[in-house]
Parts: C-alpha cells; sequence; structure tokens
C-alpha cells in the first residue's frame, strides 16, 4: 500500500505511476538536534509521516531529500553546530527542480512535497512553479507545514502543559517523541534535557549573536517526551497529508 | 533625523555613515493589491514604517527593492494578476547581495533589512549571510516581519472584531489603512470591497486551482479600512523596528 | 494621457494593455551624481523623459529599475562612491529578464526600454533577446541610448559654448540640468561645481587610477547648468521616444 | 570504530573530528538497476564499502548523496527509465561544493570522497577543488573508481569466466553480488537475467539510438551472481580505500 | 619580441611572465562578415594588431577568444546568420573571467584585453573587474574600442571620402581592408560588395526588422577596400595599444 | 572535402549545412604539455583528426574549443603550470551549450563533438544532452575518447615496447608523435625529454601532492617520437572518427 521508492526496481515505479498512485517527496536536512538526536531526524521524521499515511492511502514515498536550506540561529541553532550539512539556496533549488522534474517524467501524475525542515518550506512552491511549466499535466501539491493546527486540549495533553510555541520545538519535546515513535534505536534516552537559549528576539542578525544560540542545540524543553506523543503528533500529521492529497489528487 | 538615501548626495552618505547611523533597506514587492491599491503597496508601508522609526531614532531610508520574490496563490493571489511584476528566487537572492553588500561597502556597520512582502521573507537572510562572511565588521538585522504581535484589544479596535489572520491581510483592512495613513492619493477608496476565495486550504497546488484565488485579488474584508487603523499599525511596526534597531545596534 | 504603472491598480493595467498601449520600463541606477545631484538622478531623468513624451503619445510608464550595472570610473566614476549601488552584470540580466517577462504576461504587446545609465546600455538588448523567444508576439525596442543626435547650435546653447562630449556629461550640465527641470527641489543648487578628473584616457584599467576620476564625482562642468537647457533636453529626448515608439509600434 | 554520520549526534561529530578521523563521503545515484535491483543501488554499495573498511580503519561514513550525475545510455541505460532521478551537473556541482564545504566546516581535516556512480566521476575532482581554496587546512581525497586492479584469476573467480569489462557491468554480475552481499533483502532473486544492448559502439549519440540500450536495463550478464563474489568485491573496493587512506592521511 | 602564447611552451610563459612582459588577450568573435570574409576575421583583426604593437614593444599574445557576444543586427547583422557561433553574456562573463585570471595566475603582472567584436565591449571591464579583486597585485588595462580618433584627412584617405560612421563599418572597407593587410588567402576579393540595410534607426527591436538587417551582412561599401589602407589602420590601432601599454604599464 | 569553418564565409556554412555534411567540433585546451610542446597542443590535434578523417569523408570542422576543463595532476600535471589557461566546469558547459547549439542553428543536421583533453570528456555529452532538448531533429555525436582500441603489436610499433597506458601519455610518446606529424614546426624537439611523477597512486588529492607531478610536465617517456608513430595514430583516430560517422550518421 505503501512503498519506499528507493527501494522499488524501475519497473515497479512504472507500474506504480501507471496505477495513478501520487508520489510523496519527504524534504528535510542533515542539522544538529541537540545532545541525543541524530543528524537525519528531519529525515526520518517526514519520511515516518509518509508512511504513516500510506498505511490509508496509497502512495509512493520518494528517496528524502536529506540536505536542505542553511539553519538559522532561532528556528535551528544555526551553521555552527559541527555535523549539519546544509545547501546555499540556490543549490537546493536547483536540487528539488531536477529531482521533482525527475518524478514529472517517470510518470507520477500527482507529485506531493511534504516538508520538514523550517528553513525548507519557501523553495519547495518555488521549485515546483518552475517545473509546472515544463510538466503542465501534472499536479504538484506542496506541503509547506505539515502539522494541522491541533486542538488546545491536545497541546496540553502532548506537552503536558508548556508549549512555547512551534518556533521553538526544535530537538524539544515535539521532534523527540516523534523520533522516540519512529525510530526510537537513534534516541540517546539518557541524554534528553532542556534547554533554551538566553534571549529569544524576533529577528535573526548576522553574525549571529550568541545569546540567542542554546549551548546544547535545543530551543526548549525535550524532557517528558514520550512515545505516545510521537505517535500522536505522525497520526496528525498523517492525517493532514491524506486530507490534502485527497482534496487535491481524488 | 531620517534620511531618504535615494534623495541623498553620495557625501551625505558618506557623513550618514560616518556618524555611525544605521541604514534601513525596505524589501517589498510590484505586486496586485485588489481594485483599489496601488501596485507599490508593498513598497509604499515599508517606507511609511521605517520613516516613521525615524522620526525617533535617527536613521538612512535605502532606496526600497521595488520587486519581490513571486506572488503566491495563498499569500497574494499569484502570478496570473497583470501587473505583478516578480522576481525569480535566484533573481532575488542575487539583488539583495549586491545591494546589501553595497551598503555596506558605502561604510553603513549597521545595516537592517526590513521586510513587507511575504513570500520574500526566507530570502533576506540568506543573502545577508552570504555577504556577512565579506564584510564580517558589518552587523545586519534581518526583520522578516515588521509587525509585533498585538494584544487582543489593539486587534479587535483595528480590524472592527472581523480579524481572520495575518495570512489573508493582503489587500485587505490592515495594508488599505496604512495606505490612507500613509499615501491616501493612491487609494482608490470608492473600489473598496471585501472578497475571499471560495476555498482557502493550508498547502498551495500547482498549477493553482482557481477556487483558492478570489477574484478581486483582495483575500478579505477591506471595508471599515482607516487612516486611524493605519496610523495604528505603522506605528505599532515602527516601534517594533526601532526596538530591534536599540537592541541590536544599540 | 501617461501613467505610471507602480501607481496603477492590476485592473488599470489590464485595461491598458488591452487597448494597446505602450509600456516603457525607464532603466536607470542608484550612483553618486556630485555634491549636487541626488543618488537617484539616474531614475528621475529617464522617467521624466517617458512621462514627457507621454503627454503626446498614451503609454504607461513602469516602475524604474533602480540598481544599474556596476559604475566605471570614466562614465560614473566608479565604484568606490559611498552610495553607488550596483548590481553585477549576471543580476541585471536576471533583473531585466524577469521585469520584462513580467511586462509581456500583464499582457503589453508592444515593450520599449529605455536607459539612462550609460553602464546598462548592453544588458537590455540581451534581456530582451532572451525574453523575445519566450514571448514571440511581444515586440520589444531597447533603446540603449535616449538622445538623439543634436544639432551644432543646440548644443551651443544648451552648453554655453563648452561642451566637451557626452563620455564626460556624468553629473555635469545636462544632468544637472534635466534635474532642475524634472526635480528641483533635490538639487543643492549652491554645491553645483566644476571638476574633471586629472588625466581622461581612453581606456579602463583596474585597479583603477585615481588620476582618472574626479574626486567630487562630477565629470565636467556643472555650472551653468540651468531649467530651460534641461527642459530642452527632456523634450529632444522625449521626441525621439515618441518617434521610436510610432516607428516600431504604430 | 565506523559510525554513520547520519546517525550520530552534533557532538559525537565534534568528538570524531577532533579524534582526527577521516570522513568518507559516498556519492552515489538513484538509476534503474534492472528488474532485480532497487533504485538504490548506487548508495547502497558505496556505503558497504566505507563500513568494510572502516572496520579496520576507524573513520566516519557521511550520509550519502543520493542523486547523481545524469544515467547516459552505455553506461546506465540512459534518463529514459521512469525511477532513475538525476541532478544536471551543474546542480550536482553544487551540492558537492556545500556537502563537502559542510564537513571541512565541520571540522574534518581529512576528507574523503568515494564514488560508484561512473558518471559522477568528474564531479568530485571539481568540486574539492573549489572547497579546497577556502578550506587550504584540510585534506581531500578523491576516489572516482573504488575498484583496485583485479588479478585475471580473481576476475574469473567472481565472474565465472564471462567478465567483459567493467563498463557493462551495470545491474550486472557485479552490482547484483555486491547488492547480495550488503543488501540481500532488497534483491529480487527470480527476476535475476541477462541482457545487453543490441549494439554497443564507443560513442554516445542523442537522442539515444535505442538499439543501444538493453530493454531490461541490465547492461551485461547477471546470472551468476552470488554472495560470495560480493563479499570479495567489497573486500577489495574496501582494502583499496584503506590503503588510499594511509597513503593520503596516515 | 612578440610572441603567440598557444606556440610557447610552458616554460617559455613562465620566463615572459618573469621578464615583466605584458600579455595582450585579443577577444573576437565567431561572426558572419558578408560573403568575402570569413567567420573569423574578428579574431585575425585584433591579433594582427597586438602583433603589430609587439614589433616595438615586448609582450605575449594570449590565444585570443573566439566566440563573442551576441550579433545585433545594427552592428553585425544578428543572430540570423548561419555561421555565426555567438555566446550569450552569462558565458562570456564566465569564460573572460576564468582565462583573465588564468593570465594573472601565469604570473603576468600586467594583462592587456583587447577588443575587437562591438558587442563585447562591456563584458571586458566586468570579468577584470572581478578578477581584479581576486589578483590585487595585478594590473588589468581594458581597451574596448582600439582605434584611436583619426584625423579627418587619414579618414578621407582610407575611405575614399564616403564614410559613414564606425557603426556601419562591419564587413565594410575598415574590416576588409585590414583583412587584406593581414590574411589576404582569407578574403574573396571577388566577393567584395557595397549592401546596406534599408532602415538604420537608431535602436534595437526584437525580433529585429528585416528591413534593418542587409542581405548580405556587409552593413556599408566593401568596395575599394585595399591593403593599404588595411596597413594603415592596423598601424593606427597598434600605435594606441602602444600608448596605452606605456602609459599605463611603462 | 574538408573546410575549417573559421575560414569559411557564412553563405559557405549554409551551402554546407544544406549539402547534408557533418560539422566536427575539436574540444581542446591550452596547457602545459612540457618543455618541448606548445600550449595548444590539445587543440592541433583533434584538428588535424579531422582534417585526416576529412580526406575521406566530406565534413566540416568547427573553430576548435581552446580552453578546456581544469588540468588534473595525474593527467595534465594540474593547474599548477603557467600557461594552462583552463575553464571552471560550469563555464565549460555553457561554452559547449552555447556553441553546439549555434552550429544547429546554422542548419547542421549532423553535429560530432571530437574531444582530446581527457578532463573534458564528461561535459561532452551533457552540453549536448541540454542542447538535444531544443533541436530534436539534429542528430549528435560525443566522441570522448577518439582513439579505438589499437592492436598489441601496433603498440609496440608505435611505443617501442615501452607503453605505459594511456593515463601517462601526456605530452609523452604519443602526443609528442602527432605533434611532429601535424605541426612539427611547433615542436622543440631539442627539449624532448622523459620524465614521470616519483609515485603515481589511482587517485587525485587536494591539495595536490607534489610527488605525483613530474617537474617537466611529461608524465612518461617522450623520446623516440617520431613523425610516423604521429601519423598512424591520427590515422587511427580518423578512420575512427570516420566509422563513427558512417555509423550513426549515414
Amino acid at each position: 500500500m505503501v512503498q519506499l521508492m528507493e527501494e522499488m526496481t524501475w519497473q515497479e515505479v512504472r507500474g506504480a505511476a501507471a496505477e495513478g498512485l501520487p508520489v510523496v517527496l519527504p524534504v528535510g536536512s542533515t542539522e544538529q538536534h541537540g545532545p541525543h538526536l541524530p543528524l537525519n531526524t528531519d529525515c526520518v521524521i517526514p519520511q515516518a509521516i509518509a508512511l504513516a499515511a500510506g498505511e490509508h492511502y496509497p502512495l509512493v514515498v520518494a528517496p528524502p531529500i536529506r540536505h536542505g536550506a542553511k539553519s538559522r540561529p532561532l528556528s535551528g541553532g544555526g551553521e555552527g553546530f559541527p555535523g549539519t550539512l546544509s545547501l546555499r539556496a540556490t543549490t537546493l533549488l536547483s536540487v528539488l527542480e531536477d529531482v521533482v522534474a525527475g518524478l514529472a517524467r517517470a510518470g507520477f501524475a500527482k507529485v506531493c512535497v511534504l516538508n520538514w525542515h523550517f528553513e525548507n518550506a519557501p523553495f519547495l512552491w518555488e521549485a515546483c512553479e518552475a517545473v509546472s511549466q515544463r510538466y503542465p499535466d501534472t499536479r504538484f501539491l506542496v506541503l509547506d507545514q505539515p502539522l494541522p493546527e491541533i486542538a488546545p486540549a491536545d497541546i496540553d495533553t502532548i506537552f503536558g502543559g508548556d508549549f512555547q510555541g512551534w518556533e521553538v520545538e526544535h530537538a524539544a519535546l515535539a521532534e523527540t517523541s516523534m523520533m522516540l515513535a519512529a525510530c526510537p534505536e537513534l534516541v540517546r534516552t539518557e541524554l534528553i534535557a532542556d534547554d533554551r537559549s538566553e534571549r529569544r528576539p524576533g529577528w535573526e542578525t548576522l553574525p549571529p549573536s550568541p545569546d540567542t544560540i542554546p549551548a546544547s542545540g535545543v530551543l526548549w524543553k525535550a524532557s517528558g517526551s514520550n512515545e505516545a506523543a510521537g505517535r500522536r503528533l505522525i497520526e496528525l500529521a498523517a492525517e493532514r497529508l491524506r486530507s490534502a492529497l485527497k482534496a487535491e489528487f481524488g
């Protein structure tokens, strides 16, 4: 019902496209996620969402884009952490154009781009817009932000009453919980800890102000992370992805 | 106390930079703003904010960037409206890099980039990051989003109780009011009208779905727009800009 | 009869294009123009020419391109003056391609590009050539150089008998007079003065030789500038623009 | 002794770099490999080689580059097979530059790029050459071709006496055997079959001649593939990689 | 005293650079030059000028850039003539940057760029400006236009009293005469003929107006061409080149 | 029967294309070739091959591409030799695209790209692939490597029993002999000497290891070079070129 395209043969891809299945391209990053989460966190999570969506809606998951836009201090700690491997905006745009065009050329008439790394958001639409001109018969769906609005009660349950906004949920409770649900063997549970930057202005500066970057790379509380919260968040995103696919592709 | 750089001579610019004044670069667009607002709305507004900030904090306003990132259906109606003159992402990045580097080369040690067109947001940081490598002694401040969080009571006063979120405030009450305050002679008041798209999903599609684009280009209510609300919004943004300048540049 | 596109609404643009009006895109610069002229001199002048042409030939004036090609020592004093904000050639080409294509996409079938900044000249044609391949039904007219050949008697009247060639008319009598005619409030009349470089070879060197750059940024005599001469020069250029539009667009 | 960087935390990466470990970046492709091998074959194999090398020589394996240069008819069947997702040369160069620079910035003083996809070969050196200018203290080792020259007797053992040259070993016995050794669960053993193009000239044509492309995407015999041969080939490549690392990095 | 770099060995180049010789890079085109001149006319002429200059001033002639900027109708007949092989502006800029940087890297401290193809003019300075940032100790001299102003009497002698301006001297008397002097075996003397376009406006249009392009590709009179005039023109340009070299490089 | 396009007029080119002649584009380099061979060796040789092929198969030889991909230590001594003037990969790709497209636009329906500089190889196909999308009716033939496999006896005759592989035949016996056959006046016979690097690993490093670069730039034995061997090698390549042209173009 759901297949990882990178594990498929070309004939299986041809078959899936001929059947009219949509293909979902997760776009992530290789980026620091604190002392307890691996660099591939932003790839594992959107792939898990796509796989979960695929359990009730047949689709193909394309090989994730594993290097994303440059990490910014306020949303990912910035480029100063060793192991963060980012692309310049122009590189990322070219990669997205080439890969998305490759999916269209493969015969998929329904292409969905599913983002997890905040900094990638604007590039997805730009790349699809360019490809759309060349493949007018393909439909592209761009999900910059996979999570739906979540009811306050749900938020309280998931975050144990201490939710401070999605913008600080980098390497914090949400992502840690989703990794505990999707790939627990990569979570260093003993190193889960809370952190925050000294100061959190509503703007970026360059060179980045050290007081806006938490030492550990964790932007807010990660303690209290748990698999159930992670499963719930993945399921909420998967439901939204399915709704979007249904609404746009039938 | 505040000067438009485009009207200054080179010697005046040299003097302002030598005095340590910050320079604020408004980044806008040339984009449809409904039947009642001119294409330069996104240039007039951030310039007005910068000028207002400058009344209490000496600064120079650089010539606005007048062509912005491509308009998207959900935030600006999209590229289908005649008169919307946008840049590809790669072009915009190059323009920003060249102009921001030019400000640093002119001797300004404090450069602030002030955005008004939603789609431009990510490109400002990316460009400043690249320039910052070449001008390590210049400090750059990136204000993607100039408005502060506004208290609910204020929101009610400004929007007459019918605020539906900033994402639909394109050519609607907020922008129309700010134009009435900043440049009333360009507002066709007799054509101010409400509109909305038939459907407002949380994702973009390509080619864009016609039912997500309002016929007039107005994304929500514009009726009720008034100069006082506009003055208030400009002042709120100007205050925030001043705070940011003070916090980062002293 | 003549309209500034940046002040029009999208519906007015659609109407003008549908009527078959030509659109004129002034291409200028943000560049030092001596101690007495503002940085936007190269934007004000071609816009004034287009407006003057439009008094007798209905047309739309597109928002000027306000950043031009890099300033060269022999024609504009070079990149060393604070406040000169130029684009790399590749950036300028991209901007021109995007904006000119946007005018074609808006429905204008007659697009004229009107240059004032010497260094921009070659890029206009190159950009229009690229866009022309994609919009074969649009006609493009490229006016690298807006002034016609002027009769010697006229030259004498305008320049008071001391004309040394157009190549030194940067921030000198011609441009100062045109600014006195088009935008007198921006001319610092008390600072109008003559200048010249020590040496004026027929070639450029890099790094630029200091003796080829006048200290003030004025390349020749500016004293004697007067509004009447400016009006005459604007009118001569406007007549030529009208002739070109008539000859090519009917 | 050997670690997958994508599964490491940023602190672990910092530690490995501080210890002086080399990092090996596998560069592969997402490309058709016949009816029996998955699209990620060119990523699995170089990662397996790097992991094998790492058993006797401590190193870090960077996240493989999963999209490679365009597939050519004579070496990979060409771009016509659904599921082949390639990058333009300019995109691949940018990706390699960004990722290799990211490894240098992470603190690795010894960076090895290990290729498996034939068409990628020239781009690795070009990208490292560019990065090397910016990171003069980092040493880069480029292994275009990971297999050593293999003794004829060994060749006979591995290929069962029917070796026709490495250039036709796409999706044939060598790659199939290596996948049987490295990732047997992804090999559709029942679909292993021989194939060849009708004609095999020593040059490429465009558009590609159909008679130079085998219908299945397999360029030569795949029957007879076996895990032992695969293990032997991986070990030969791993030995060579270790020799190269020792020779250049000590 | 003068040497063609392409015929030198690397050790000879090293020697010449060490001696302090300047290197002159001719920049031409591969472009139609009427029925009587070869496509390489714009390469032969500047090389002949450089060689002539070198007879009295020791220098090295770098391998000419043989593909230039796109041909325009009014200056070279345009891109419609078979055999005209031009580069996009962005390509030409990159070529010039790479080659000029290569000359600086070779050790030449004095680099002169000598243009013959009108459309190339602006790109030379732009490329040298970029390279100059990286090689601050190298001096670059840009000769956009190699001919000096010629005294009216000389003009009359050379052109037989029928000179109409340099802008129509494409494949006409000047270039034909210079080819008769520099490379007579490539001139089809029996095909020398006059031509002109029906109309010669002072602006370009796109698509080009057929009435602005002469059928033969000759922009003005070629009859009357003669070797003596050619030798004279080459010598005038060579003298100017020597003056420029002396003035700037000593 | 064979013509150098650069010496043809545009009408002759038009005629040749109309006759259906193929055009062969030699792609070379400007690169050190030891103390005895000129920098244009890689241009002279493929042009000589094309001319030889043309003696028995009518064709046009396009102006050679005279600057190639960056020289690598193991195949050409690297970028450190004065006089080597190379292009970045992105520049070379653009040049090839523009020139190959120009040949198609000229009306040639059969375009052959003939390489001699090893490092250029991959870029030819990439550029032709891009152009082929725009000129679907043109056939492109890419000869990365012009020499056929040569029978061992022939190899022995040519190399006097001391052949060590093509990869070290840079500025060695093969190229020196071909230059003696094609352009003997440019060979400094008294300087012909053998050389080799101290070490010859099967991989490149950056910065390049000095012990992998021979001091003279000659990668192997050049002594024993002779015109007969050169003529034989040129003829072998010419035969192969003719076979390829016949096989693909009829």
